[in-house]
């Protein structure tokens, strides 16, 4: 084999339409992903707008990148019960608190959800039933809905004014977005939040089938009720709200498959995992300076998330008391009291620009609590990661990151001094974390395109065409029976069975008849 | 909206390792997809190797884009058997002849399939058994095996030599390549051959399942055995040739989902469907004279494909009699007798630029017999097609361009002049066929990459990763029961039932209980 280096030149000369975006965002993290969406297509010439809530916690009002229309009413959810909710958890495993008080604390979780949905859903009707509004939005003249579907906003404003729909997603209102639009074969596919790979034991896919059964109901219950019963309101009883969403053009899935499994997909997911990834920009310069001051050591890098700037006091000591017996220096987002065990190799900060950290030549590892962005941008950087998952899907995404060998994860709620070092000792030192990232590193970036180009091309070639009905199939308008063949299967049986009796008929018969010539002959 | 031109450059740097490809082709039409390849590998610094029969059809022993292994021996089938069985059919059709005599014809088709199979086995054999041979492909060190998997060969010699695999494929030696792969929900996936859309009535649906399990039975009976026969000779009888064959790292799909019914897909399936078609180059002198004097009419191009040059005479003259009364010019792909109505307007060609004629302004419409190959030029060119279908899959591929309406499809073997003509006219002056196709050119050219671009592409991602395995499933080595959940839905029943009869016994128990105590009570 011969080396060189190639520039594959792809120069695609294609007339797009300059067009109308109109954005439904979900708020907290999703809007970072949105965000990022927004900012590449105005950056090409389209419109944008953005529908808020007067309340949002993260989507700003003014924007040089898009316009904003802003609902006067209270629907984002509400950011300080997401907080306690995360310090409760932890006492909880802290604690080692009974089943039942860890089951009510994730039941009063749910019904919050579903309160914020419920919340939601009037959003929608407020700005249904203002006229003034919707008549605006309407002759704006909208080439597409540019939606989060981790609410369903989007996807019902999108049907009342007749959009095409292009979804930037992971989560649903019905769970992870595969399980919505791909078959997904149990046995092999393994639900997210159920802590299981593609090779499972039989027991772990009897696991895998119930949590998919329960988790399915919850969702629909406590989520997808309001959203139906919108529906239904405005729709009418013959259109149910999973068939709206399943229609969707283009689903934009935040993931690729260095960090999911191989599973089915369809023609109209786009995976555009690590579209927010890119190569650093050079640090300010104190954090520059802290951090070559590392040496040949370099640096650790923690961060735990948007929603947690600090954690109980006793746990934070443990965790600063092990950072300071690092060789290497720690630059540690932390917004609340300043730990008392602190060394002096850690820098607290309120913010950091953690693209710009996890590529610097100096960073050696990344304290994370597991995000789907942190792990990608990881990935990207090829940094491994030691896990410290608070919440939600967190648990679950680093799994997948020790199973690859790049991870490992500690229950931050019982952390100790030494097993917490220890364990950033062992992914510093020990060289197969960082090959192993390497090597997802090297596939994460051997893509055809780069990510965003693709999204931003799939949501110019759904305003290009209307939509990509060609890409989407419509048998989710199929009953579940006939969708999965079992009319077929039990007409065919039937045959099967009115043959096989009908034949034994006509030998009983036949028999019958002989035997009964016999004595005649014999007469 | 304000419209605009925009300039999409896509510049990919990427560190490409030029390689060693070796190549084990399909005979025939396939051998045209494949050498497209291969010259596109041989212009970016690749070394293609290629491996034939002595007997090869098509493939030549010199060429300026590959080296090639000549294996002494004759595997590549009975080309004058496949021409004298497309007349047979022709005169089966035209004399409606009975069912059983169709039926021993496509036994008869079989059974030569088989036997091109076996020997094609054979040939492996061949390679395997010449120690001098081997051991110079060994050393050669290849980096990646590229095939076509309408035969098995390519899949036998990868596992033996240990080389990752990239199949350019639409055909297998167990049908249609996704149901080899993709789960393939029958309910609204129509087999391809079964002349079937993806929304099917109750009888469509059962038709579509009893032809799935014929057609999966005898490919599995009449082709796989050989393949299998062989694995097990090499390999063990662990491993079947069906897994060896799945584990392909990259299936380059030779369709897309505007010649194909939306349906799922997996990650390693990457569609190059139209990867062939290009911008027309220049006609050769002659034929733009002959063009530019059809005036504002127009030409219309008549192609029965690669092993058709001609029909048999009556037909030939229906057909010519029908051309000669069009005002349009005709030139026509005809290698036999010269038909007797042939009119002035139509000039005879041994051989025709196809793509260059296709991309004509002055093309009006496409005589096609509907392969693969020139349905897909004739929708990249936006030119509506009357098909003339013979064998194959022609038919199911014309009638999918008749479902899309820009087609309409005529039986060949009993066609008249007057039919013909009529048909002829409808698809060139009735407005909306050339709507519809160019409606579907339109999302063909519509892509992020040229699908060339995408094939080469992957195969170079093969061979710098040495595999794809992030991208394939393992699913394949499950058991079909474990595959399907049947053994963890029938435990759940179990587990159900017995909860169902556990409460039975013990409420009557407690009745009984209750009942019995109640006579003592009294007492």
């Amino acid at each position: 084999m011969f080396h060189s280096v190639f520039t594959i030149a792809i120069i695609l000369t294609v007339s797009v339409d300059c067009g109308r975006i109109l954005v439904f965002p979900h708020d907290g993290s999703h809007w970072v992903n949105m965000n990022t969406l927004i900012k590449e297509l105005h950056s090409k010439g389209h419109h944008v707008t953005v529908i808020r809530a007067a309340d949002s916690w993260y989507i700003k009002e003014h924007s040089p990148h898009y316009n904003s229309i802003t609902v006067d009413f209270a629907a984002s959810g509400d950011e300080a019960f997401f907080k306690l909710f995360v310090s409760r958890q932890l006492q909880i495993r802290q604690e080692k608190c009974q089943f039942w008080t860890s089951f009510s604390l994730d039941m009063e979780l749910k019904k919050r959800f579903s309160e914020m949905h419920r919340k939601i859903c009037e959003m929608v009707v407020h700005i249904i039933e203002n006229q003034k509004l919707i008549s605006s939005i309407r002759e704006a003249k909208n080439d597409v809905m540019l939606t989060d579907p981790a609410n369903g906003g989007g996807v019902l404003l999108a049907h009342y004014l007749a959009l095409p729909l292009v979804f930037n997603v992971r989560w649903t209102v019905h769970g992870e977005a595969h399980f919505s639009i791909a078959p997904s074969p149990l046995s092999y596919v393994p639900f997210p939040l159920a802590l299981l790979t593609d090779r499972m034991t039989f027991f772990q896919r009897v696991y895998n089938m119930l949590f998919y059964i329960v988790r399915l109901f919850l969702y629909r219950r406590i989520v997808g009720a309001h959203y139906s019963a919108l529906c239904n309101r405005y729709f009418g009883p013959d259109l149910d709200y999973f068939e709206l969403f399943q229609a969707a053009d283009i689903w934009l899935m935040r993931v690729d498959f260095v960090f999911e499994f191989p599973r089915p997909t369809m023609p109209n997911i786009v995976y555009i995992g690590c579209f927010q990834c890119k190569p650093p920009s050079p640090l300010p310069a104190d954090l520059e300076a802290f951090v070559q001051s590392s040496g040949e050591h370099g640096v650790v890098i923690m961060s735990l998330g948007t929603l947690v700037g600090d954690l109980p006091p006793d746990i934070d000591n443990e965790i600063a008391a092990a950072l300071a017996e690092l060789p290497q220096k720690v630059i540690w987002r932390h917004t609340g009291k300043r730990p008392s065990t602190l060394g002096n190799n850690t820098m607290l900060v309120d913010w950091l620009p953690q693209n710009d950290l996890l590529g610097h030549s100096k960073t050696r590892a990344f304290v994370s609590h597991g995000g789907t962005n942190g792990i990608l941008e990881s990935i990207y950087h090829g940094i491994p990661i030691v896990g410290l998952p608070l919440v939600f899907d967190q648990h679950d995404n680093l799994s997948r990151m020790k199973y690859r060998g790049v991870a490992t994860v500690l229950d931050v709620a019982t952390i100790e001094k030494n097993v917490f070092l220890e364990a950033l000792q062992h992914v510093i030192n020990e060289p197969s974390y960082k090959i192993n990232m390497l090597k997802l590193s090297k596939l994460e970036r051997d893509k055809p395109i780069p990510p965003l180009d693709s999204a931003i091309f799939w949501i110019e070639f759904v305003m290009r065409h209307k939509g990509a009905g060609h890409l989407r199939t419509k048998s989710y308008k199929m009953s579940w029976y006939a969708y999965h063949s079992i009319d077929v299967i039990a007409f065919l049986l039937l045959v099967v069975l009115l043959t096989a009796l009908l034949t034994f008929a006509v030998i009983r018969y036949i028999c019958c008849r002989a035997c009964m010539k016999k004595p005649f002959e014999q007469d």
